[in-house]
């Protein structure tokens, strides 16, 4: 039999689980004080929904559950082996983010609830990526949308509740980038890029982190746009800070996303308190191609690299019911955030002290009484008294506990060093 | 698009996972409290995990994860499609219950874990069972063990703490049922089985509670077992109350689960001051194969069945490691409580209140400091005024808001009615 956890998941142990715990409660109460709601969906969903939802790349990561009984039997009851598809042999699959299972809820419950609803999803999603260090195939989202709002005041909620939840986490040296992807194809388009090239154009754009501007500009050339569009975009590249003063310059004053974005960092920043920044960044794309409006990510120096990110999605939901609705999300990274945690040692604060009752088998009704007695203070576990007492100690001091108490020996809960 | 949650699974409104959620954190404290620790494992098991596992029915009910790309396609690279078999298609499969997945962890990292190691393990398992009022194919479980001890104290431990859980909880009427294999095989071998019928005469009484002493008569009958084995079997039965005491004058006072089962008995009714009951039920059988001592069930009168169920498996988790591992586990029904909570109406008690803030578009900043300030007190979500303030006002009740504050019109929050 195989010991280890399959392939690109974790288990983890008890000090891991306390932090991923703390983090998860930490985040829930902070969105849940900020007016959000959780919801829960399945792991499951049907294969047809995940097929034909807008997850790009990942559509290609999805874990697929065999068909049971007769109906494998007759998805394999075929003369032309070569014609079977994964999904004649599915019928179901592991949801790789919670967009879809969210929009598939919004659709299937809305008479239920609130219009707009803002709700909120901490849970697992599977990718089966190829394993590589910081790539997990079971991982935890931590989303907030706003569904059924079309104004920038959606925007501003979700990127002062995510702040705060960052905050209320520990994590202190962060700033928030705006951009907006009708703004965006405005300045592509006042390049020279046509229309159709867009995606193409956008796909290399959003790599101008890794590969820098002359990365973005080989690229760009290889895939043969026009050499004035690719100039242009040089030369807007250059200018530095590029302001949303300089993209109005372009785009005009009254392009719609010109005046979102002023009053979204104009509100963000007045509500910030100074505890955060955020900044117009014209090079932000966010991968998913479902954005339609304003995309947010926040980075943080400290800990390089994206820490959360969403945007708004308007014409997404609408696909189930065949009606417009506006929608807005917002999702922090738990697992990256998790791993600076433990990265940096991270101690839970205001933790119940927990300590261990050392016994012996002939007091074992009275110490288990006395660990009730001690349970309003701490968390208490009975141990019966191991040979080599030394040694228990050090195992018990890695695996998290504060103190011991010698039941019988001693009255005092002594620290564990 | 398939709008609904996938057959067995549900989509839980905003009201329902904060119940879920609060039973979850009531159990996990006082889990804690106790001195468990959570663990946590992947969702995904390997296949061949799985197939070998103890499962009894449960192995007919794993969903089942396709294999992808090149092992896919070798799978069903063959002559003869009548012969391939499910395990050929799939690698991995959903975990059916808690317990494999803590043998293959327990092996995986004890070098890292204290023994005894008690741990918790809440989370989710998946059943392919036909979809039924009641049945789940998307479930909770709350698992406590004590992995690594073989006396009795850990039985105790585990019964008190299970019972202390269910009392926090709100389940107040309520009594544990406990027996122990041992016993029941040597009272059986009294009657006149041999040992090599036990599973199937075991099997068969396990059903005592539905189809009543007639029944298990009828059963044996069929199955062709002695007519005077029978004949004693249910003489035993119309003694009521079997006691204890009963079972030693047949088994002999020295027989080691009659002393054990009196120790953990008198221990817990000592524990218990007066809350529950504790008795010794010599029906008490609890269908899964591995267990090998102490069996344990929670009943509760008022909510008609089990709410809790457990025992001892010295056996299971040594087959990863080669070697004896004692273990005793406790399981807490958690979607039976959850329902019992549901049918009556719970109102979580010392619960933040929830209100929302209605506010015109032009006073948004001043809204959303406002709703900061309310924080403190309050779950707080902002609103923009809708057309029909009255609709909307009835709609944030039924989702479990608890008051309002009119912004810009009244200074004070009121209640919703």
């Amino acid at each position: 039999m195989k010991i280890t956890a399959v392939k690109g998941a974790n288990d983890y142990l008890p000090a891991e689980v306390q932090i991923r715990d703390y983090l998860q409660s930490v985040i829930l109460e902070t969105y849940q004080s900020c007016g959000f709601q959780r919801i829960m969906t399945p792991i499951l969903e049907d294969i047809e929904n995940l097929d034909k939802s807008e997850g790009g790349e990942n559509l290609n990561l999805i874990f697929k559950v065999l068909k049971r009984g007769d109906k494998l039997r007759k998805a394999l009851d075929t003369e032309n082996l070569a014609e079977i598809k994964e999904n004649d042999l599915a019928d179901m699959g592991l949801r790789y983010d919670l967009t879809l299972p969210l929009t598939r809820y919004y659709a299937n419950n809305r008479a239920k609830l609130t219009t707009p609803l803002k709700c909120i999803q901490i849970d697992r999603v599977y990718r089966a990526e190829r394993p590589q260090k910081g790539r997990l195939r079971e991982l935890m989202q931590c989303d907030i949308d706003i569904i059924g709002d079309s104004s920038y005041t959606a925007e501003i909620q979700l990127v002062t509740t995510t702040a705060t939840a960052l905050l209320a986490v520990g994590i202190d040296e962060f700033r928030v980038k705006v951009n907006d992807r009708r703004l965006l194809k405005a300045l592509l388009e006042n390049c020279g890029f046509a229309e159709k090239e867009m995606e193409s154009v956008c796909i290399t754009f959003d790599k101008l982190d890794k590969i820098g501007a002359e990365g973005v500009k080989e690229e760009l050339e290889e895939k043969g746009f026009a050499k004035e569009a690719i100039k242009k975009l040089l030369e807007m590249l250059e200018v530095q800070p590029f302001t949303l003063a300089d993209a109005a310059m372009l785009c005009g004053e009254n392009h719609p996303a010109v005046a979102s974005l002023k009053v979204i960092m104009d509100s963000v920043r007045e509500l910030s308190e100074g505890k955060y920044e955020i900044v117009y960044d014209m090079s932000l794309v966010r991968g998913q191609g479902y954005y339609t409006g304003t995309v947010f990510e926040v980075e943080s120096p400290k800990f390089n690299g994206a820490i959360a990110g969403g945007g708004r999605y308007d014409n997404l939901i609408g696909k189930f019911i065949n009606e417009n609705v506006p929608a807005v999300g917002f999702s922090i990274g738990f697992e990256r955030i998790f791993s600076i945690l433990m990265s940096m040692d991270f101690q839970i604060p205001g933790k119940k002290d927990k300590i261990a009752l050392i016994y012996d088998r002939v007091d074992c009704i009275a110490a288990m009484k006395k660990a009730n007695e001690l349970r309003v203070i701490y968390d208490v576990a009975l141990f019966e008294r191991p040979k080599k007492v030394g040694k228990f100690l050090e195992k018990l001091k890695t695996m998290g506990y504060d103190g011991f108490l010698n039941f019988g020996i001693s009255e005092q809960v002594s620290e564990l060093k």
